[in-house]
C-alpha cells in the first residue's frame, strides 16, 4: 500500500523549558516518513535538503525504511533551517529564525517509481506545492491528508483553500480550526471546514487530545497525560505520521479504522514529545508502541454498571 | 444513602455573549442538589438565604427533592449576590459584582435528620465553614467530596490545606491544580495534591473534559463536543453534583465507579450549559440523561481490530 509523503526534510534549532539545542534533524517530512515506518515501508519521501545535511541522516531514515529516491540534494545550496524558543508551559512558541534556503524554490519531483501512491500525506508546506504533488500523480490516490498551519492561511488563503479543496482528511490544530472556519465552536468550525472540500477533519488539541469529525459523527482520542513533555517539536507531524502509516498499512478507510488510526497517531505523538527533536522516533519497539496504546485504551476504558440507580 | 450537600444558594446575574439576565437563582448547592436529584433524593442541602429568596423556588428544590430543613433563611437579611460577565470565548470571566450578604456570617446547622450522612458533599464556600460541616457530623461520612476554588488559594491558602486534609475526593479545575501544587504538569500536580489528603482527585477542563486521578491510576472523561455553550455557570457544581449523586444512588466507591460517576457528571454539565442559570436542570428527563450517557460512550468507543499490521 504505497505511501507518499512530501514535506520538509530540514534543520532544527530548539530552546524549551529543560533545555537547548544546536542544529539538529527535523522537518515535517522526517517526523512523519519516521512516525509511519513503524507501520509500513516503505515510506516515500519527497523533500529536498542542501548539501549540507549530513548523508549519515540520510542513512539513517533510509534505515527505518524510507525510501530517499524523491529527496533532492541541492549542491551549494543550504537546508531550510528553523529555530524556535517555547514558552515555559511549553504552549506557545516563538520562531527565532527561518531560512528557506533551499525551500525558496522547491519543485517537488516524483520519481516513477512512487507513482503506485495509494495513500499521499501533504506535510506542512506552501499549499501550492502540495496541490503541485497531487497533480503530478498520474492516477489520484485513495486517500489524501493533509497538513498545515495558521501562516497559510495568513498569507496565502485562497491558494490554501484551492488544495484544501482536493484532500480527502485535513489535519490542523484547535486554533487554526477556528482561524480558517471563522467561527469558535469547533463542532461548527468542523461542519464549515468539511464544507470545504475534506470529508474528514482532524482538530490537534495538544495535551487534551485530538478530535476526528466525518458527516455528523466525532471520535475523541484523549491525549495521554504525561508527566513531563520535553519538546513538542514535531508532535503534529508524528501524529499525522502514525495516522497515515496505520491506514497504509491496514488498506482500510473506514471511520472505525481512521479512529484507530487516530489513537495509534496519538500514542507516537506521546512517544515523539519525550525527547528532543526525533531522537525518540529513532528507537521504538513494537511492544512499546503497543504498551503505550493500550495505555490510551485503559484511560477512556469505562466497565458498564449491572446495578441499575435507585431512583 | 443519605447524601448532605453545603453551599450557596444564592442569586446569580449573567452576562454571556448570547445575553444577560436579571438575578436568577443561583449557587452551588443549587446546581448540585439538582443535578444529584437525578440520581438519588432527597438531597440535603445545608445553606442559607435572605428573606428575599422567592417561596417559590424553595418550593421548586423540594419538588425536585431537595430536602430544605438545612436551608435556613435570615430574616431582614439579603441572599449572596453574585455578577459576572463571560469573555467572548467563555473562557474566562470578570466578577462585576459580589455582596456577601447572609454568607457573611452563615453559620451552617445539621438538623438531626440529617446525621445519617453517607456521603457529604462540600460545594464552595469558605474552607472553615466546609470544615465545621464535617466536624458537626456526629459519624464521619463514608464519603466526602470537596469543591473549592483559586479564591481560597489566594486569600485562606492554611485554612484550605487544613481542610483539603480531611476529605476523600478533591474536585478543582486544571488552573487551580497548578496553582494549589505549584506544577505545570497535571500528573505530578495530582500527586502533589494527593499527597495533601484526598485519596482521588478530579481535575476538571472544561471542554477538554475531566480527568479523575487515584494512586498511580488515571481516567480521562472527554467533554462532548458541543455546537453551543451559552452559559457556563454551575457547570463545575452539576458536575459534582452528578458525582456524589451516582455514587450516593449505587452506594459504590470502587475507582470504576467513580470512573461512571465522573462520565454521569459530565453528562448532566453537558445540560447545564445549555441555557442560563439552572434553566435546563429543571426539566431533564431520565430518557435524555441516559441518551447524553450513550453520547460520550460513544465518543471515545474503538472497535478492536482483529487486522493485524503488515510490518
Amino acid at each position: 500500500m504505497s505511501l507518499v509523503v512530501i514535506g520538509t526534510v530540514a534543520f532544527d534549532a530548539l530552546e524549551t523549558p529543560f533545555g537547548k539545542t544546536d542544529k539538529i534533524v527535523g522537518g515535517a517530512a522526517t517526523y512523519i516518513g519516521l512516525s509511519a515506518s513503524y507501520s509500513v515501508k516503505p515510506v516515500k519521501v519527497v523533500a529536498v535538503v542542501g548539501d549540507d545535511f549530513p548523508q549519515s541522516d540520510i542513512l539513517s531514515l533510509q534505515e527505518h525504511g524510507v525510501d530517499t529516491e524523491g529527496l533532492q540534494i541541492k549542491q551549494g545550496e543550504k537546508s531550510f533551517f528553523w529555530s524556535g524558543k517555547y514558552s515555559n508551559d511549553l504552549n506557545s512558541r516563538e520562531t527565532l529564525v527561518t531560512e528557506l534556503n533551499v525551500l525558496a524554490d522547491f519543485d517537488p519531483i516524483i520519481p516513477d517509481s512512487y507513482q503506485d501512491c495509494k495513500y499521499l500525506m501533504l506535510g506542512n508546506l506552501t499549499p501550492q506545492i502540495q496541490r503541485l504533488v497531487i497533480q503530478r500523480l498520474v492516477n489520484r490516490p485513495k486517500l489524501i491528508v493533509m497538513d498545515t498551519m495558521n501562516f497559510w492561511m495568513d498569507v496565502a488563503l485562497d491558494e490554501l483553500k484551492t488544495t484544501i479543496e482536493m484532500v480527502d482528511v485535513l489535519s490542523i490544530n484547535d486554533e487554526e480550526a477556528r482561524q480558517l472556519s471563522g467561527v469558535h465552536s469547533l463542532v461548527k468550525a468542523a461542519k464549515i471546514i468539511m464544507a470545504m472540500g475534506p470529508k474528514y477533519l482532524i482538530i490537534k488539541k495538544g495535551e487534551h487530545g485530538a478530535l476526528l469529525f466525518h458527516k455528523n459523527k466525532v471520535f475523541y482520542a484523549p491525549a495521554l497525560p504525561l508527566e513531563e513533555v520535553f519538546d513538542p517539536t514535531g508532535a503534529g507531524d508524528t501524529f499525522a505520521g502514525g495516522f497515515i502509516g496505520h491506514l497504509a498499512a491496514t488498506d482500510d478507510i473506514s471511520f472505525d479504522n481512521m479512529k484507530r488510526a487516530v489513537i495509534h497517531g496519538s500514542a507516537m505523538a506521546s512517544f515523539c514529545v519525550e525527547k528532543f527533536g526525533t531522537e525518540r522516533l529513532l528507537n521504538l519497539t513494537q511492544e512499546e508502541i503497543e504498551a503505550r496504546e493500550q495505555q490510551f485504551a485503559d484511560l477512556v476504558a469505562v466497565i458498564p454498571a449491572t446495578a441499575v440507580q435507585n431512583v
